[in-house]
């Protein structure tokens, strides 16, 4: 046999092994989606023995010594000398990942998941009695045991880059601090000239009496209208919206159980559709493998952000929207004008909730989060000054400041997880969003025309071709120069918000 | 340590590998489920691929050697002295189970699996198209696989004992035959003279515009007042109505995606119910071994059958149901006299379908099949044959004749995925409901007037006591003599009709 079908046959061994692995994982994502979605109110106890003995199989194939072997031989092959190659990327990216899992003693995972799931059941009750003082010692021990995950797994110039290495491969916390501290500059007056403006939209039109079964189904269809492909997924509800791939041809999205409004029914609706298009155009003969594989965090959440955002939150996507809405729901929405749903969906506010955010404010609220985990992490800050330093970035981000610590510091539960480095992909999302839909504009030509006609598939095909089929073969910040010639920026995303809310809000930016 | 304690510790050790192989399975529960309830139609080709590797590894841990070591240890201890303790049950149970898996190669099982996905493919076209001869080479190449697979098991009188044993547990053919020829010989002429009367109910006041929503809905009224616990469990649809338990608080039932009619809806459900309430009166504690399960699918359906004919069908029910189902169908059931829908939900026809037979006929059918795949089994009988063989027997027992084969021979899916012994565990099912019922009411006594007011805990404990709790420590034999205090016997079988279906249709059966 000649060495390279030798190579080509361990790659192949690898390659099934690694989809083996897969296979349960997705068994463990239907596992999760079923908790979320379906499952009886006394069945926790055995779901979390069922998921927990999954993870344990899958953990133990990961770090498995003949698969470690087969990784670094092949590493040192001619199959990995192109790293964007399919060999390539399969082998690298398995190898970094095996890599990670390797370095935690098991004895720190075993004790990180017992804390996750004990801050978790602490958060919810410190939130819900505005007692930040009984959830300290759990925050305060899980930041201890992050810096120990984050100095097993080594960092060089700084200990959050191992931490955001995890949602967010191969990008350096020093990048992501320049270009989110320049959107910071420019975004902090942005909001506060739309405040000054004095202008609101009026919202009550979508906080009538519409049916959960109607608001779903219109949802649905706009989702179809994107290209969600209903042959190869679901859309049910949950109590928070999310989207997961249990298959290849099975991607399952989820809108809120009890929606607040219909606008926010189907902006989560809208928002997941952009994940489960990503997910659906990420190239099937490579599923299981890094090739065929999400990027990061971040470049998935600038699929969702440009679907609910630069397409669902545009005056043509409503062109095209809104006559199928009136037939919908005649009595809410009969007499509704366009400009004023266009308004109304375009509402600017600082508020004190992150879930809850506008386009313009959202980022704001993510700097105060990425600004103060970091300084946690580094031992800048204490956890005993957390809730006023939280509070103090409120006030001058937002020109507001939280009432309590239920809607301030405690409100969301990642730090209780031990998600620390998660947050800064949201506004990368946001910025990558920006950037592509740019590019997008740029190389097919303006947009709006085909969406105020319902034709979505100019802007789903660019991003199946530039981004989707890609799956891991290079990194966000690879693809990004790739695609648009030029790396993380946030001029794209100012302009974007400038352009859109400086008519709708009556004010100039320059 | 003394002698007893090693021995405790060793059973400890077989416990846990087995509950860990059971949570695996229950993980292929809920893919299967999932399949059958909301999967994509692109999804199932992962599905598959996810179910054959799980199966995989649960096989690998069912014959693996050291486990095998560690049962034949226990079986040869003390613990296992008293097979109807909960450790000499669990052992022998577990030894039970793994020797049968021990026994088939390899290659037959794949073989197995891989003609019966075929076989259920073929059988699929081959009934649409009304064409047995395209499906013949399938049929006759799996009763040969079954041939093998039988003697690969071993058996002594009879070979159509091994393959009843994987559904009945212990029980013999011989025996099944006689109560079976028994049953036969006293129906044929029952169903004649109900057929001879000359009167039908009017069942068309089940067949007007009853909305699925509302359906489902009454009918989980009536499960969750039979004593079906939604905390434990959910009622979805499906193609066909079936129960599965995903957990031991996780017991999930299906009626008719497209429900014929009210009452085919409503009686899937309490048919199903009666399988939930089984499930869900299994001792929690011994979860994930035998002790903890079902004893065999006779005695499942027994459960089933009961809830849903002795109590669903009975007079009683309805004095409690129908003022319910006016309030909610008033439309379409608003006039109906309590006589006129207890007659009409027991309305004796003899048809063509098994799935479609009422509770007289039914055994008919089952008796059909039970004795064609004996002879098919032993060589007395070609698959050349089989069509005029079965269209006699119909003639035989229910005075009709199949008209072609597709709503003849080919009406079931069984032989095409190798469940041969499979059908007469419906007639068990049958049977031994009406002896545990005629028990419970001689303990009791008399159910009527508590199933009047809708009060059916009195029914619900006696099973729970007698016989759901039991798990496996007993077979299925054994249980009978137990609670009844007599064998298997066609009696009281027999007895409950006549006295339902004479007044019924003013014949006397004397």
């Amino acid at each position: 046999m000649s060495e390279s079908s030798v190579w080509k046959e361990k790659f192949e061994q690898v390659c099934q092994y690694a989809r083996e692995t897969s296979t349960l994982a997705s068994v463990g994502a239907l596992l999760d989606w079923d908790e979320s979605v379906l499952l009886p109110l006394a069945g926790g106890e055995h779901r979390a023995r069922q998921s927990s003995l999954l993870a344990g199989l899958i953990h133990r194939r990961w770090v498995d010594e003949q698969f470690g072997q087969w990784l670094d031989e092949l590493a040192a092959s001619p199959l990995a000398s192109d790293r964007h190659s399919v060999e390539g990327a399969t082998i690298c990216q398995l190898k970094r990942q095996r890599d990670k899992k390797v370095k935690l003693p098991q004895s720190l995972v075993e004790e990180l998941s017992h804390t996750s799931v004990l801050g978790q059941q602490q958060w919810v009750e410190a939130r819900k009695r505005n007692d930040f003082a009984s959830f300290k010692p759990l925050l305060e021990k899980m930041i201890g045991l992050k810096r120990q995950e984050a100095d097993a797994l080594g960092w060089e110039t700084c200990r959050y880059d191992a931490l955001l290495d995890d949602y967010e491969p191969g990008e350096k916390t020093a990048n992501v601090r320049r270009v989110l501290s320049g959107l910071r500059d420019e975004l902090v007056p942005i909001v506060a000239k739309i405040v000054d403006s004095g202008r609101r939209p009026d919202v009550s039109m979508f906080e009538g009496n519409f049916s959960q079964a109607s608001m779903i189904e219109f949802s649905r269809v706009m989702a179809e209208r994107f290209g969600f492909d209903f042959r190869r997924g679901r859309l049910d509800t949950s109590p928070h919206p999310f989207c997961t791939s249990i298959g290849p041809n099975d991607c399952r999205i989820t809108t809120r159980k009890t929606p607040r409004t219909f606008s926010d029914c189907l902006y989560s609706v809208l928002h997941e559709t952009g994940h489960g298009i990503y997910e659906q155009g990420l190239p099937v003969e490579h599923y299981g493998l890094p090739p065929g594989e999400a990027i990061s965090l971040g470049i998935h959440e600038s699929q969702s952000r440009m679907w609910e955002n630069q397409v669902g939150r545009s005056f043509a996507f409503w062109q095209y929207a809104l006559p199928q809405a009136k037939t919908t729901f005649p009595k809410a929405l009969g007499n509704a004008a366009l400009d004023a749903v266009y308004f109304a969906v375009n509402d600017v506010c600082p508020s004190l909730i992150r879930t809850e955010a506008d386009e313009a404010t959202y980022n704001l609220h993510i700097l105060v989060r990425f600004e103060l985990e970091q300084a946690l992490l580094d031992g800048d800050l204490s956890v005993d000054d957390l809730p006023a330093a939280w509070n103090e970035k409120y006030r001058q981000y937002l020109g507001i400041e939280p009432p309590d610590d239920a809607d301030g510091v405690l409100q969301d539960v990642h730090w209780s997880a031990g998600l620390i480095g998660y947050f800064p992909t949201y506004s990368l999302g946001n910025l990558y969003a920006a950037q592509f839909f740019a590019q997008a504009e740029q190389e097919i030509g303006p947009l709006n025309e085909a969406f105020g006609q319902g034709e979505f598939g100019l802007l789903r095909d660019w991003l199946r071709t530039k981004i989707h089929c890609v799956g891991q073969r290079y990194t966000a910040a690879e693809l990004v120069e790739q695609v648009c010639g030029e790396p993380l920026k946030h001029d794209a995303l100012i302009g974007h918000l400038k352009q859109k809310f400086g008519p709708l809000y009556d004010v100039s930016f320059d």
